[in-house]
């Protein structure tokens, strides 16, 4: 038994928002766009209240969603909706801002205690929703889930409902091209991760494994090009499309350990969430070897490459020097990721000492 | 630019109606199940009833859907939906069921006059629907059309209407396990043009490539082993599983010359519409190769085969002897399909001279 479900109708191609933002009219009359403060500086802002004006909607914007976005910031958007009296929400940005943007589409319909926010059992009703990526990462412009900080559980945790797919999902790749190359590349990983992930992960499913090789397939030749210098237009245009694949992949999989053991990172050092899943990728996919994981022929396969060896040596030199984290510090970590969600949802269960292992031999430990 | 939307939620699995009914709450309180004589003899109108019943859902079955629906089915139907006061559809059995029930879900919203139902402009409403297949080929389960016998302009015609897309898919192979021989050819056959045309489409896109080119890998090793005898329980799962993702394809790409040319031949002369399909295939894989046509290429690929004609010898094991139809008639279906619209959308769009050889070598004519 397995199923699939993808509801997002996605649009793909530069200039869409403004062609094609008639698409948003039957969403609402009053915006709320949720954004960062620098997320829509690239056009995709003045598009969508272009396209806002030619239906006759109002837009008010809420742009101070931060990186690793928190219960707060969900809550103050929240608020900014209800006293504009906003019916639908935009959100322009990457992760973070579409990731707020869902929490708050979802609170807008039952809203909740702080203390039961991450506890699930949503009712399947948000307000209708359209997203405009600006990294080539994330793929939230396609999944159910919102990550949000969890202060309680010093981590941070992944909140899904149905109700939280977009209905519509912008893909212009303009909105990347002035993106710097550390954020480039740290989403360009993401992107790798997820639908590597999705390969490795219980819950795939036939479906979801041909949009994570075709994601693959198209990734792994554009970070061969990062790793020597910034995508041209085409690439650019090509790695947002990659990275909404490897978005659908894993609404239908989930991610695994890495971004389970990841979050610890950015939690407790700052570290770019693609880049902690770039930094744990190499040795996860060693341990999937010396494990003779068949998935992991299946990855290699897709990316053309004939060993995991040369998957890691791409990875490493996209991440160049790596963060100094102590010893003591990653064996921390191992023990509280083992108590994540994501750890089991694994097709091979990484235990304690395989976590340890990880983490260390990521940060140049030998182990 | 182009755009990718897939909203029906597919459940893939034997057993799966019983095991998933609960997913057919939110849809409404009373069923109209719409299926032909014969469709549902196969456990799946017990399964839904089993489901509907622990729903506390009502149904009331219209078995009366014929092969190529017509108007005057599609209005008994509605009139049933409405005495009955059902406020969902459900749709059990291969293309017929399936398209009726669309078009009884669209009427049921929006009412036209006979002469207006081919006309298009439908407004995005109809009622829900769930959509359970029993053979394997039409995937109009996944698709937004409905096809029906258009009596004035003397073939079948296609209505499109983003409503008419089934809120949900249920596929459980058990219900095809006692298909006869030939419905078992003729759908596969279907299923593997409908793959084919997609990349031969126009209006294909990245995404409907990937669909097309998975189902093709499945279906060709199916229809390999469907030339030497009847499936196995696994293929038939396999089968039905191909055919859907070929629905996804159409569902983006349209269908192209094939289908505008093989409903003549449904009309006229009563050939089913996967054989029909199938019929003429071959000859159009032939045009495609003089012409060079790159997709051509992909096509084979995807197979696992080099050329062109090992796919036409078996489509030609499969369909055996062909009908008999005069050179008259052949040519006098060139010209009418000429007008079709789905001429238009073939990538290599066929001139009146490649119709009529078409045709003509289809039914073993030289020219």
């Amino acid at each position: 038994m397995n199923a699939f479900y993808m509801p997002t109708r996605v649009i793909c191609g530069r200039g869409c928002v403004r062609e094609q933002g008639a698409l948003l009219d039957p969403l609402g009359r009053h915006a709320l766009i949720v954004t960062g403060k620098s997320s829509s500086k690239n056009g995709a802002l003045d598009d969508l209240l272009f396209a806002l004006e030619a239906n006759g909607q109002d837009g008010t914007v809420y742009d101070r969603v931060t990186p690793n976005p928190t219960v707060g910031c969900v809550r103050e958007g929240l608020s900014l909706l209800r006293s504009a009296g906003c019916d639908f929400v935009v959100a322009i940005g990457g992760g973070s801002p579409m990731d707020a943007a869902k929490m708050i589409a979802l609170l807008a319909l039952q809203d909740r205690e702080d203390e039961e926010l991450f506890s699930g059992g949503y009712e399947p009703k948000a307000l209708p929703m359209a997203h405009i990526p600006t990294t080539a990462g994330t793929g939230s412009e396609v999944t159910p889930y919102a990550i949000l900080t969890n202060e309680e559980q010093t981590t941070k945790t992944s909140i899904s409902s149905p109700a939280m797919f977009p209905r519509i999902a912008f893909l212009d790749g303009g909105y990347t091209d002035q993106l710097p190359e550390a954020i480039t590349k740290n989403t360009a990983m993401d992107a790798f991760s997820h639908a590597a992930e999705g390969i490795l992960s219980r819950n795939s499913i036939p479906l979801s494994d041909v949009l994570a090789k075709e994601s693959l397939r198209l990734l792994y030749p554009l970070l061969t090009s990062l790793s020597k210098g910034m995508p041209t237009a085409r690439e650019r245009d090509e790695l947002l499309y990659a990275s909404m694949l490897a978005g659908m992949t894993i609404a239908q999989s989930g991610t695994t350990a890495i971004h389970g053991m990841g979050y610890y990172l950015t939690y407790f050092y700052g570290v770019d969430h693609g880049r902690a899943n770039g930094l744990l990728l190499g040795e996860m996919l060693r341990l999937c070897e010396r494990k003779n994981l068949p998935q992991l022929d299946e990855i290699c396969t897709a990316c053309g490459v004939s060993r995991a060896e040369e998957i890691c040596a791409l990875l490493s030199e996209l991440l160049g020097e790596r963060e100094k984290i102590s010893e003591e510090e990653l064996e921390r970590f191992a023990v509280m990721a083992q108590k994540n969600k994501n750890i089991k949802k694994s097709r091979y269960e990484p235990s304690l000492e395989d976590l340890r292992v990880i983490y260390l031999r990521s940060f140049g430990y030998s182990c």
